[in-house]
């Protein structure tokens, strides 16, 4: 008899997030689901991990082929303390880190809790993926989503390739499900965020800045990046790797520095 | 007349740190300091920006050449907040964060508050020099570590060749300065940390968890790695890139992904 999948999930918008519980439903489809999520919100944090704070862990949801806990950590912390701590000896099939409120395509992977988590899932050793929706609602329609995160973790997991990436960095666009025209495999594209901060007064008189800011594409004419893929209708995937060394540089630094 | 220099420099340690100082006493003997450093300890805040809270910005120290503020966000906040807000239409030669307390070499770099910021700091297209020195004492002894910054910095800014990356990762051995057997540029070293969360119950009986965890070198001989260099008594350099795209698997997805 085969053995039944185990799928972690987890995300970055909280454990009361309608896209946390949109991802359950299409990991419940592959397997047993254990779940640790955020007890707050979490978006924007990155990799970071909690060094100078006790974390507190809560059941949340308990049923036949799925326990579901808040951690008060980061997504990276959640998936730390169940690889570490609650599932020793156990084998994880899959991690899925969303699915966010909010597209992480683009220089996001870098800021995204959700992607951190999902990048943190990847060095245990499982397929992860993030899945992100182009729409931060609260109440966002999640079931183009779902549709294609099915689709991608099905063929994942069937698939008898053996060089598959360890980390994807799924987005789907806010669109009607018929009106997704498929799927596109690209790279990350270029650009920055141009913050603007937001200055006020608190009610002392003492100025605050708020961040925020629009996306600056560097390039928008590629169509091989996800920016491109997501602006015309297509979902994207992004395989993801974690050496952040600049090969290319190596030789150019070493003649400068002796 | 040459123009004087504008160095901007923050750290993930907070506005206190020794090495933030330290940092801050190198980078005035190549010009004009302007500074932005987190009000609390950011350990481990990766590339984190603060997107739910007001962030208060205060004036630390002011003099001739010399502008230190302490910011309430993440180490990635102080950046934008310095090149969005504060700095915008000067020209910023070089960013510096550091100097940190404790490495940054390896996968650390994706955990790294003080990774970041100088990640951060190469979107604007300066070069950026994240420092640290591979001790986590509040008093480690800065000197070797400036000597390195200072030699590393000077070649970077009087360097003809025009291929230099933005963002180095420069970790420093916790030797004796006349111990340090050179620079080494190398590539970021393969592993991940194994955790261990320490349990323990608050005054109330409720378990909480503490991080805590040991690195795992997957490549302990490899003679070209971060990792290898500070354990052989050198200063590492990684030039440290930011497309996370794995470039070698996008044709086998494209297989399994139609």
């Amino acid at each position: 008899m085969k053995k039944e999948r185990l799928i972690f999930v987890t995300n970055d918008d909280g454990v009361t997030a309608k896209g946390f519980w949109a991802a359950i439903e299409v990991a419940r489809k592959f397997g047993r689901v254990f779940a640790i999520a955020p007890k707050t919100m979490q978006s924007g944090k990155s990799q970071s991990i909690t060094l100078y704070d006790p974390l507190f862990l809560d059941l949340v949801r308990s049923e036949e082929g799925l326990e579901v806990y808040s951690f008060t950590g980061t997504p990276t912390d959640c998936v730390k303390i169940a690889f570490d701590n609650m599932l020793v000896g156990k084998q994880v099939d899959l991690v899925i880190s969303g699915i966010n409120h909010g597209s992480n395509s683009a220089i996001n992977v870098l800021y995204s809790g959700t992607m951190g988590a999902a990048i943190e899932g990847s060095f245990y050793g499982c397929p992860s993926v993030g899945l992100s929706l182009t729409d931060h609602d609260a109440d966002a329609d999640f079931e183009a989503a779902k549709h294609y995160a099915y689709q991608i973790i099905d063929s994942l997991l069937s698939a008898e390739e053996q060089q598959l990436p360890l980390c994807l960095n799924v987005n789907v666009p806010n669109i009607a499900l018929s009106d997704i025209r498929g799927i596109k495999v690209v790279r990350q594209c270029r650009g920055m965020w141009r913050e603007e901060f937001f200055r006020h007064e608190d009610p002392r008189g003492k100025p605050y800045y708020w961040l925020t800011g629009a996306y600056d594409n560097y390039e928008p004419e590629a169509e091989d990046t996800d920016e491109w893929a997501l602006a015309n209708g297509y979902v994207s995937v992004v395989p993801v790797q974690v050496d952040m060394t600049s090969y290319p540089h190596i030789s150019q630094l070493k003649k400068i520095l002796k």
